[in-house]
């Protein structure tokens, strides 16, 4: 269909007060066999290599195999516009779950199109608080509590965080969850104990300068890191400046990650069900069972775990 | 098309002796914007969290991107037919790249329909000797080779094989290469030296049982496996048997993948380019430049080297 005609369609149907049928209309689009999944696309980062999106695609895989659909892999342009709504109007997929979803002008258009259109989809692991899209997501305000409090019992006073960016929800609920736990011990929270990597080993490893000095000075005796892979960057930086875990400070991470138990020492870390919430975004797209037993509302929350290892 | 009606023309056109134009064929397919990858499905393995196909995949994504296309993932059937046309047929896709192909008939005759009619593919890490394919691969003989004689320069004699499944090329390179490393030493090669596993972890742990036995009798002083996740289970199968590699046993593993850089003691491996391999890959079937200059062949053998740690 043209824009053109589209729009008078879309006219026309306003004018005259017409609500689709939702049945009809899914099964008017049941065309391609495909779900779409978007996904950031970071030219030197070996996504699929990434434990957090190896273990949600993986999810996604199963519950898509399963309902007779394939995976179409769609890398979100950056900086570029974002025309999901495009990829239903072409017919190139069916349905469509969104990963590594931010809070950006031009996402907020993209999403808010996919929702007006009527067009199926789902979000993982990214909540707006502006507009409430279908979403699945892990209670990380309670993980980050858990990690806190875990320190803390540990006799730790001085804990640092080492967040990701703030345009992820997921990163502000980790500085919710740190925060408040601090202050329902008592502790300070100061704007010096907090640090913003941006989710990579990498920014991990670069952060042990400064984290390193702070610890060397007795201004902090561990470390909360926002995920697995900041943590053990971390740790790597801050041996190579003479500091250990366990001796100098005491470490979380989070996601439970393959690598947070094979490292030396294995990483205290909090368990995120990524598979799960994989398969769970797809069920809700594709699995009419699913669907029918329903009573989860536009937000599904699945709980974490704490996980105690050798770094505290 | 009805099947009815492409079989009549498909008999037409071999009556008149028509011979379809490579480039305005592919004109007319280039429609979906979407290259595939066949890709294995195992239940209960979380596909995109192994090193092997995470790395290919990105590769195959860094280069999909870079040349506009999106990647759509067919999972292939177990035991059900393999209908890898038919996807050309539909428009689903506009190429394709095989991953976790084996050498079974069901397979063959997949691949063989592929090339008769014409359609672009191109095969990672799998040969057959029956028939040649566009195909991407490692030089696997040269790696394993390379594993045993540094083995042997370690002064090791008793090395056992720890191998895959026959029905992939790379194992029986592998076999290959290892048995002739042992001849050109003059070590004998017996068949009680040669494990066969899945590739999975757990199929290294469990050989731990046979492989413990036979080190405990000083039959075996080292272990070659043909990847690092049974590497890995073997070494954690020993420890439980009380064997530690470096004191009791020398151990190589093939991939140089995360794990074998953070596990303890740290592995011996061969390094696989599989990024570059996937990059490749996709470039065969999707990169003009890549295609004019190709004077590569049907067949791409990439090498691989030696990554000496600490389990030797």
């Amino acid at each position: 269909m043209k824009d053109e005609t589209r729009e008078r369609v879309l006219r026309a149907a306003a004018e005259i007060g017409y609500v689709p049928n939702a049945l009809a209309q899914q099964f008017a689009r049941r065309k391609s066999g495909n779900i779409g999944v978007i996904l950031p696309f970071v030219p030197k980062v070996h996504l699929f290599s990434t434990y957090y999106f190896s273990e949600i695609l993986s999810g996604i895989g199963e519950t898509a195999k399963r309902c007779g659909y394939d995976l179409l892999l769609i890398f979100r342009e950056y900086g570029g516009g974002r025309d999901y709504a495009k990829l239903f109007r072409t017919q190139k997929i069916d349905a469509c779950i969104v990963l590594g979803s931010e809070n950006v002008p031009e996402e907020r258009v993209a999403l808010t199109e996919l929702k007006s259109e009527g067009y199926p989809f789902c979000l993982v692991n990214q909540r707006y608080d502006e507009e409430s899209y279908a979403t699945v997501d892990s209670d990380h305000m309670a993980g980050s509590m858990a990690a806190v409090n875990h320190l803390i019992e540990r006799g730790r006073r001085n804990i640092a965080f080492l967040n990701g960016p703030e345009q992820y929800s997921n990163s502000t609920d980790r500085l919710q969850g740190y925060t408040l736990a601090l202050q329902a011990a008592g502790l300070p929270v100061t704007a010096e104990q907090i640090f913003i990597g941006n989710y990579s080993r990498k920014s991990g490893y670069e952060m042990a300068e400064r984290i390193g000095k702070a610890i060397g000075d007795g201004v902090i005796d561990a470390v909360f890191a926002a995920n697995d892979r900041m943590a053990i960057g971390l740790m790597q930086g801050l041996r190579e400046r003479g500091y250990e875990t366990g001796r100098d400070y005491s470490l979380v991470g989070y996601d439970d990650s393959d690598s947070s138990r094979i490292i030396s020492p294995m990483l205290t870390t909090v368990a995120v069900p990524f598979y799960e919430m994989g398969r769970r975004a797809a069920a809700r797209l594709l699995d009419v069972e699913y669907k029918a037993a329903g009573a989860e509302g536009e937000l599904e929350l699945l709980p974490v775990r704490l996980i105690a290892r050798e770094t505290t």
